[in-house]
């Protein structure tokens, strides 16, 4: 499995990249007891599927970056649309001036987006696009006179981001970090995991059950204070939650009924990781107010973000007598060179046929993710399109954590990379994989796991 | 002054580009009552100091972007190193992973940072940055058993940037727009323009104002409740104010009488504006505890921001039998291309000498700046380093919008950027611009102030 890196570049030395990185970066979610205790794996290069460490050794990639690599690694085509669009034009303010990039990308994403949502509004990434959406439920309900319906319906274990306003709207993790959120400014639904239903509760009866937490929330806050219901179409970072048949088309009929936004966060599941550009839509089959998206946008290959609003939001943030500002925006807002990115990902993603690609590979993806129930080790796996997830079935946290860890640590030597949330092991690989390389990709997982299982029944 | 663009691409015509950004795109700052209404400049290209629209018409780049472009447009060598970095690693996720371009970056800007300022936190812009900024107060000071320790003391006019955090501690235009920010979260001191001081006072006697009006805040909202204190070395687009003698190290040293975190958003000033890497220090004589940067980081070429830390804030806010994680981050954090285009940056501004050349030049700069006094329409000039602003010397607000409005007007037809704030046009020309572009820019300046003055008194 251990192969040369595709491009050998021998300075500085490893030990020295680790020696400044450990002393000089604090990494997102760094453990503050022991911040500069570690070191994290140099990643070196990659292609395709595969990254290669500062050693050498070669992993195939199963979370896809985070969630994002749709075209897969190394493509020339990008570094030569990227390059171009840096000599033609490497910046411009679109505070006062536009592009022809971003003009393309905004007439793309309209198109492609559902229903009347034609107004983009690019960002750096998915955080600032869920800011970007929350502030402009905050606009629309001022300049209608409503400044009580502000508070954001969310989800536990749901994910949005980290600025202030998207970590407070974010239901994971909350209690693990110092950090502050506006508590004044959401409810939280409880629990959407399936797999976590009382047991003989049928799927049907706990989606009820589900469907009734966000009405009995919006009666108890009261309708009048509720703006916006935010949700991933599947819950990713949380756990890949895939909702059951009807949860999406019941939730958002109920907030139709109350006036209440649905922001849909497609931060993960844009650009075909369900098959689709959106899922909205096309899987799940509601219009939402407001999308969110960003990763698979570029692939991951430079940051963008964008927040798609419904010309009907737009409408009524608009008043010719009213000459407020839509005071929101980044230096990095519509950035030429990534919008040109964004662009070029696109046009591979049409011209390769990428999205039917994965909805050809996907029933053999799930079905060989379904096949690692037969671990006693394995309590649920789930997933739809190329995005999958195993949760451990240990009976303890302590369990499930070591669990975790040791199927992380025994994956990583047998040259396939998870991406470990606790008792969970989440796969998006990119969507270019091949069905040799998803087998490849079970296989290891497969053999990963009976070690797992021989190293505990050992212990 | 008309020649050709370097690049030509014909397709798709500027006329459907304008109509696909007007229908599609909301821009920043988009004027709600007519957010459909206008055409924002289509910028096409762009060389040196130099933009061409999509007429062919070339234009001196007065703001430098968006006071960004240190090392001018067209540098072949960051579309080199960028799609380098492109083909070798898109992407990696910084949450379990790391690079050498992002190690290397973090290591360089712990050298170029003040005293203990050694830990680098990447995000995406300068946005992001002033909210991981606060959210690390916040962090701190939960962490020393301070909870009420939070509020943030802001200045008006300053600029920090627009994430709800991050605008919330923004003194500019808070009250035309219809976002919601954290008032509980900040408090504003009163303007810090000395142009608007009473007449006959001196400079020293407002500046000993300026900082009373700190220790009085402080006082009245309690130390105990003060977490940090914001501010611009040079308050840039509210105005280019430039601080008196001392005001700064006097403001700095009243915040660490009241172990007050004093964050130098260094956003503007940073990389090169001033003739240093940083103005804090080299400039005003401080060493805060935490900087926030960007825009120059990348010369804007990619987006990319950083937050940097001082040790002694992340020992406080460390505990080995804490184990709480700095929960914030973002998907595109120390993206490695990104990091390699700031890396092929730094490294242009250090081979080509440029914040020598900045230091040599800036004499000559302001000099032709304070030059425009002479002008009757032109209240007031200020500036340092290759940063300047004229502020118009109308006598009502309305007369100072026409002013703005029409010298931005009558600039642009003679080939000149320039980027009205209302009633002031500031100037932060890429730093490479040399004294005879610095010449042609004010002598096309001082032809549309005789044309403006020829004009209104023509009204």
């Amino acid at each position: 499995m251990t192969v040369a890196a595709p491009l050998d570049r021998n300075l500085p030395a490893t030990e020295d990249l680790h020696d400044w990185d450990r002393t000089h970066q604090l990494h997102p979610w760094a453990a503050m007891d022991d911040w500069r205790g570690y070191d994290h794996m140099m990643v070196d290069s990659a292609k395709g599927i595969y990254l290669w460490d500062g050693t050498g050794k070669r992993f195939i990639d199963g979370p896809g970056g985070m969630w994002c690599v749709q075209i897969g690694y190394g493509r020339r085509e990008m570094a030569d649309a990227i390059a171009e669009q840096v000599m033609t034009l490497p910046y411009t303010s679109p505070w006062t001036t536009t592009t022809e990039p971003s003009a393309i990308l905004a007439k793309k994403l309209a198109d492609m987006a559902p229903g009347d949502l034609n107004n983009v509004f690019f960002t750096t990434g998915g955080s600032t696009a869920v800011d970007t959406a929350i502030r402009t439920v905050h606009f629309m309900n001022n300049r209608l006179g409503r400044p009580d319906k502000k508070i954001v319906i969310a989800r536990e274990k749901g994910y949005h981001g980290s600025t202030y306003l998207a970590s407070s709207v974010t239901g994971k993790e909350r209690d693990k970090s110092r950090f502050d959120v506006e508590k004044r400014l959401v409810r939280f639904l409880p629990d959407v995991n399936p797999y976590r239903r009382a047991e003989g509760q049928s799927v049907e009866a706990w989606c009820d059950e589900k469907v009734a937490d966000l009405e009995a929330m919006i009666a108890e806050v009261g309708a009048e204070n509720v703006g916006a219901f935010i949700a991933e179409p599947i819950l990713c970072s949380g756990g890949v939650i895939v909702p059951p048949e009807g949860y999406h088309k019941r939730t958002h009929e109920i907030c139709r009924k109350h006036d209440i936004l649905y922001i849909s966060d497609e931060v993960v599941t844009g650009f075909g990781r369900l098959g689709h550009w959106f899922a909205s839509q096309e899987v799940f089959g509601i219009t939402p107010d407001i999308i969110t998206c960003a990763k698979g946008l570029t692939s991951g290959y430079l940051p963008l973000g964008a927040c798609i609003i419904s010309d009907s939001v737009m409408e009524r943030m608009t008043d010719p007598d009213d000459a407020a500002l839509f005071a929101n925006g980044y230096t990095y807002s519509a950035h030429p060179v990534c919008c040109a990115a964004a662009l070029k990902n696109i046009e591979i993603l049409e011209t390769e046929n990428i999205l039917e690609h994965v909805r050809a590979l996907a029933p053999h993806f799930q079905k060989r993710l379904q096949a690692l129930r037969r671990f006693d080790i394995v309590g649920d796996v789930r997933g739809m399109g190329l995005l999958g997830c195993i949760e451990g079935g240990a009976k303890t946290l302590a369990g499930e954590r070591r669990l975790g860890a040791m199927l992380d640590e025994v994956c990583e030597e047998m040259g396939l990379l998870v991406r470990p949330l606790i008792n969970m092991a989440v796969f998006s690989p990119p969507l270019v994989i091949t069905r040799a390389e998803v087998d490849e990709m079970f296989d290891i997982l497969e053999r990963a796991l009976e070690e797992v299982s021989r190293r505990l029944a050992a212990a």
